[in-house]
């Protein structure tokens, strides 16, 4: 570590680097579904078909994350200049968002376990209200600095992504409310969220 | 997760994250591969050889998903701009390809188990016709959205792209029957598949 | 491995080598921490909590990593043209970042063993006096041989470049000796070193 | 797999993808050094010195693959068009050079047994020296076809460039015989040949 008094890295070059630590965080998501272990008499069919759960919490996370990239990318497409604590923040970001391999795989092989699936999904939704949470912080500080922001973003604009933002965390709030309910509940919710904010906005948007 | 409604990434955006997440999956595999644990008095080499199913999926998978990348890019070359339903689309054909790993390591495992082989062979099957229908679906946005395509490409251009990717996964729905009789004949079926689209297409347009 | 006499890579694709490296790094740090086996009449919950060290090690190592990574920056911002030594050391310091997965995995293991903890930390504190050791080659380098700076950046320059990376070699030096007193004093000393090298800095730099 | 018959990615494409899978390779070789188990009254110090082996082939791995990656940009750079063979030459170098993770951890795991050492050290030799075979094929492509070179780049400059790769190859054919005398003194080899092409150059050009 080292006290560089250097300008931090370009928004360009810190959004390549998000983008890479985004993009192997999915795809390390499959390395959490280990093959069964069958021996030549047992059904691997019937194996592979209780790992549902691995299945359902690999997609949902993968395409969380997907959304979350889009709107990382809608994010720094406002942000003209980068100072030290938006790099900061974005690398607190990027952390709870490279964490979500852990809680997948344990939601995963949880879910359907009576008495502890209901901590696993809380565990999992936490990591999500954490990660919106975390783009809120981004916007927050875009709102108090406007030397930050891209050219002809203005206060009414960064007010309006905060609002735009604020569904999500609520949303995985609900979730965890759920979770303490019903584990497989709460995945069909954290899958509805997704579902949202994608197809949902293509409904809306690409026709 | 966010409601953002700021234009999604740009294309050669969307192509650099597409990279990155199959240039990780392709380098994935090879940690499906466990090394043997064999004590001092047993012998190594044998341990290595009968591993040989493990090298074999390895290396066919790479080569799959490398032609793919290949793919890939051709696709990307014809699209000139990207809408939020081709970024959806694309974010799931993405996730069949970083899925990759979880089928190739069932099949190195099984392929010499009597009973359970073919199902691993079905599984790997499955992962990749799901592969060439997303190819297909991108394909299919292009026919009917002449507003998302790169200049000078027309309604026959697109029409001939999706016969082109048809032979993709007919191959692998034979490939599929082949499995449920035999899971290293399917083995053959999908390294020749592979080898048709690689070496073949290099004897017609490389010399 | 080759004898190449062609002009070694770019600053820029080094660059771009370095960032994919140490992005991978970052990333991989979640692998270490596996999912909890607990039966359906054990506490999930509980021994989630347990895990405490692992998430701990997990945080300091992912911010230590993204704040080299700043760092690594701001240093080839300074080189103007790369040589092959400059290349070789920057390749041992790629190595030495690549490395810290291990250590952060022993030392989240270890840190409550009243034996072993010790260990763990100074092992964990002696990687990261390796990377700060090769920041300063790095630096080293550049101060013997002007050619190889990027314009406008002199002696004086340099020399001020090296004072400020020596607090962060000094800092893991005073932690080792740390470690062997107490394995969890260590870690809340190594995340104070980082914490002081990015929120310190953003407190003088970024209001 | 798709039919395609537009054109190949560019070089410039093709080299960031086959960039991405040797940072990826190079920093999944620390995965495979696992964390020692041991209880609190045994030492973790004596079981960390035990895995030198380990910390031996992660460095001679690590900075073979990282002179790999010099060599593949010098290579690159006599590149001026890509076709279809030559993509397909890459894949299979890329597809070695992934592998690396996998011999490498056999190599370390077994180095230090009587019995089994010097398979895993003809294991490494063998991986090694395909990648050096890798090189030549693609060089030999360039022989061939000078539509395929860079501007400038003569019958005889490839030529001087396959003189240059071949004493890879031949190092680590004679490293595959000292294989099966020892694995200790192949492992100094492997390294040797390593230092050779990094340290020796930098001797020679950058000072």
């Amino acid at each position: 570590v080292t006290d560089v008094q250097a300008a931090p890295p370009t928004t360009s070059r810190t959004e390549a680097f998000s983008d890479a630590v985004i993009a192997i965080a999915i795809t390390l998501l499959v390395l959490e579904i280990r093959v069964p272990d069958v021996g030549p008499h047992q059904s691997l069919s019937h194996a592979l078909w209780e790992l549902w759960p691995k299945y359902a919490t690999f997609a949902v996370s993968f395409l969380t994350i997907g959304v979350m990239w889009v709107n990382h990318h809608a994010l720094f497409e406002r942000i003209g200049r980068i100072d030290r604590r938006l790099m900061f923040i974005n690398l607190v970001l990027l952390m709870t968002i490279a964490f979500v391999p852990f809680p997948t795989a344990v939601f995963g092989d949880y879910i359907d376990d009576p008495n502890n699936g209901r901590v696993a999904a809380v565990l999992y939704g936490t990591n999500m209200l954490l990660i919106g949470l975390g783009f809120l912080a981004m916007w927050w500080r875009l709102l108090g600095h406007p030397e930050l922001r891209a050219g002809g973003f203005d206060d009414a604009g960064v007010r309006q992504s905060i609002r735009r933002t604020l569904p999500g965390p609520i949303a995985y709030v609900v979730a965890i409310g759920v979770s303490f309910v019903s584990a497989p509940a709460a995945l069909v919710l954290y899958g509805a969220v997704v579902a949202y904010f994608s197809v949902g906005q293509i409904s809306r948007f690409a026709n």
